[in-house]
């Protein structure tokens, strides 16, 4: 991994949707996983899965299914929504997925089945991992973007890929070289003021 | 921000949950928090909202509630699984709670009401961001363990926070320098082969 700084990596993040074909080597996609794999966890269970896709047609596949959750979504927006949220490369990055070099499909297992909450905090032990993986790619020159729009199509992944009922997706992640031709955009978010209480919901000032 | 490497960062997170009482101050809590507003989020929505608690009272309120769940997680595990994990700190960071410098409550609020999904990818949009505020404050010497026991009480403590129904809880991070006197433990993975499959569920060999 490059010596790239924490600061730098958190923040020039950014989300890759167009692809070049140069190849993305084991060795860069271990030296990932091996970072992934130091994200706390709860327990420290490590449910953690990672499944390394480079069969074109196993990537193609995927491309289907996403882009057929894409189009669903677009098709639920208004016009607003669509203008306004970066969404634009979604049916590129569909379409493109099975000359993406690697499809990450980063899934948890659960050995006592499937969990009984459905409170936000299932996804507390798997996406600090995604969160890393994708920080380590990163460091490697490589492009990433956090997907989970195929989720909608889940079952018929599951069976697609073989993975047992008490196993669930978690993020579909594309990981290669940016394409040349992309022009990087930076984030843009809103100041922290506009999303930060302190000591009760709504108070905008420390006490 | 120390010009700590990505890499550094990365490997040598670890679950702190005893702290000094030397303050936090304000400056440190802005730039982990502009740190992790840069994560990765679906549609650039940013519904984070973030927490930050330094009133005694409502800490050693949310050290309560913490405790009481650990107690009943505690209460309904199995020998083993008590000897294994490692809870053992768990109970001191409840009793300990109030005494941290700041506690931060990462929130979600939903502009359209609560998701209809109960899916993990519901937390694919705010663990990200939870994961850099973690690493931000490791890179400035801070302490942190992500922790979502408390969610045991959600509709208590979103009443006693004020916080409004279109709006939920996804992690209590306590944020403090680490205590003098406690051992680092290395953080201990299964390897990455034990839990990567190649094209297929079950492959463990790149084909």
């Amino acid at each position: 991994m490059q010596q790239i700084s924490l600061y730098d990596a958190l923040y020039s993040q950014w989300a890759v949707r167009h692809f070049s074909d140069r190849p993305v080597s084991d060795e860069a996609v271990q030296t990932i996983l091996d970072a992934a794999i130091r994200a706390p966890n709860g327990g420290n269970r490590q449910l953690w899965r990672f499944l390394v896709i480079r069969n074109a047609e196993t990537k193609r596949r995927l491309g289907q299914w996403y882009s057929d959750s894409w189009t669903h979504m677009i098709d639920n927006m208004t016009p607003e929504e669509r203008a306004t949220q970066p969404y634009r490369s979604g049916g590129d990055l569909g379409n493109g997925m099975a000359k993406v070099p690697v499809l990450m499909l980063v899934c948890v297992e659960h050995p006592n089945g499937p969990p009984a909450t459905a409170h936000i905090s299932r996804g507390a032990s798997i996406y600090p991992a995604v969160q890393n993986l994708m920080l380590a790619a990163e460091a490697l020159g490589l492009g990433t973007v956090i997907t989970t729009l195929h989720t909608r199509f889940e079952k018929e992944i599951k069976e697609y890929l073989g993975m047992p009922a008490n196993s669930e997706t978690a993020a579909l992640i594309p990981l290669g070289y940016p394409a040349e031709d992309v022009r990087r955009v930076r984030t843009r978010r809103f100041p922290v003021a506009d999303v930060t209480f302190y000591d009760r919901w709504g108070h905008k000032k420390a006490s």
